[in-house]
């Protein structure tokens, strides 16, 4: 293991390995945590990987404890890497005090605006320092692709968008899909990213599709009963428009009755997994 | 629904529903909250239940969301219910000092000292009192079995070994299966059931064995790295000399390199819900 990732725990988990690292982030300029799933097939020889990013206030581990995923990651020989939402330990005015802003909130932008941008560059730590990191210590073999809930599925699909090449398939669950027009994007981006409109555009899945297209197959589930769905929050109707107009296949299935919670994710999750499973053996 | 069982929330999981309740409980004197997995074919028909007791520091929550165990539930018909593992909302002296007794340890005994006897009744709860209020107010069919983790598959061993004819099956995961003899009993025991050990046996699954034998072939897993068993506190070697010299048939597979955790629990759930399934199912 590389000197920079500490293990933080180990468990056996479907004969592979659930595991926790800590390290320093250069990117972030803070010291932080993540979890890898590492299946029995690892023991034998680098295996492809999920990257999958989760929503707001969750950490490395609501994903690995609650999705369910395990079971057919290990039978797949998938690996899933799990890192957290956003920096950690700093302590920037304000950074604490709202559940869907600062820490557990970091959107997956690069910060351009002070005092943000000296540890807010959560797209520069998953796109490049975390696969470097993680890909020269552990067995991965650096096929890559990717999903997320909520953040984390705005998250995937800006990822997939702006650096297709490192993913070979992109997922989500009930993205937030087009934050420059809601809520909690507003919030955000206006911190992260300042007041000028325009620059929040490359940041925002529906506005990178229609500027620039997408060679990606998505796949995004959507539960109906969804309250921040109702609340405008989430917009899928957005990304339908955007991949419409930029002819871009995407896959989006309302589940009826499913609500935001990781009994949703459980639901669907052995379907994405699949799907990410042809393209990271092919 | 009966009156007395409040719903808290109902979530979409699998196609069928986890939904969560409130009620007054007369037995424990005190307001309670617990879960039900209603499967798919709920909708059609009462349908068999695994009940699932949790362990120390647990609720009703741990098991629904970190066992995985809605899919399979879904796809055999079974639904599971999730007690809570104390009286709540009671206040007495010491209740709430320690994780290993008091709230959130109730042990599934029933208390016969004061002052936990007047709430602290977890046994007749959970094979009285809910069993009669969920299967009147459920689509349940009232045919059983019963499993549970540590503490909670104590729970179960004792329920099935006491109230055989409740139950079509019991397992457990890394059962405290000999809790007069260990730490954590030694604790519960003597507050809730008073210093004279004799009046323990009735509530330790080997000495039940030993007594009175058993006409259940025993499901039991247990991880050979949960430091609970390095402890002392779980004493699966007394269960097998229990089970030997009772000639009671106990499978008892010692898992190797697992921990204590719900990863442990969820890499073996599927198996324990097919050996519950068949015989609630026939």
């Amino acid at each position: 293991m590389s000197e920079s990732l500490r293990e933080l725990s180990a468990q056996r988990s479907f004969g592979g390995w659930h595991r926790r690292y800590g390290h320093r982030s250069g990117t972030l300029d803070c010291d932080m945590e993540l979890a890898v799933y590492l299946p029995p097939a690892a023991e034998h020889g680098p295996v492809p990987a999920l990257w999958w990013l989760s929503g707001l206030t969750c950490t490395d581990e609501n994903f690995m404890q609650k999705a369910g995923a395990h079971r057919l990651a290990a039978e797949l020989g998938l690996a899933i890497v799990c890192p957290d939402t956003s920096p950690r330990g700093t302590d920037l005015p304000g950074e604490h005090d709202s559940w869907d802003f600062g820490s557990g909130a970091g959107f997956y932008v690069n910060a351009s605006r002070e005092p943000w941008s000296a540890h807010y560059r959560m797209f520069d730590y998953v796109t490049r320092e975390l696969p470097s990191l993680l890909e020269a210590a552990l067995p991965l073999n650096g096929v890559r692709s990717i999903s997320g809930h909520s953040m984390g599925g705005h998250g995937a699909l800006i990822c997939a968008l702006k650096r297709p090449e490192l993913y070979r398939s992109v997922s989500a669950f009930a993205p937030i899909a087009n934050p420059s027009a809601c809520p909690w994007g507003d919030k955000a981006f206006s911190a992260y990213l300042g007041e000028d409109r325009e620059t929040w555009k490359a940041w925002d899945a529906c506005e990178l599709i229609r500027s620039q297209g997408c060679d990606f197959a998505l796949l995004v589930d959507q539960g109906d009963a969804d309250n921040f769905l109702h609340d405008g929050q989430l917009r899928p109707e957005a990304l339908e428009a955007a991949c419409e107009d930029a002819r871009v296949e995407l896959t989006l299935r309302r589940q009826p009755g499913y609500d935001h919670s990781y009994f949703f994710i459980a639901s669907f999750i052995d379907e994405h997994l699949r799907f990410h499973g042809r393209q990271l053996s092919r």
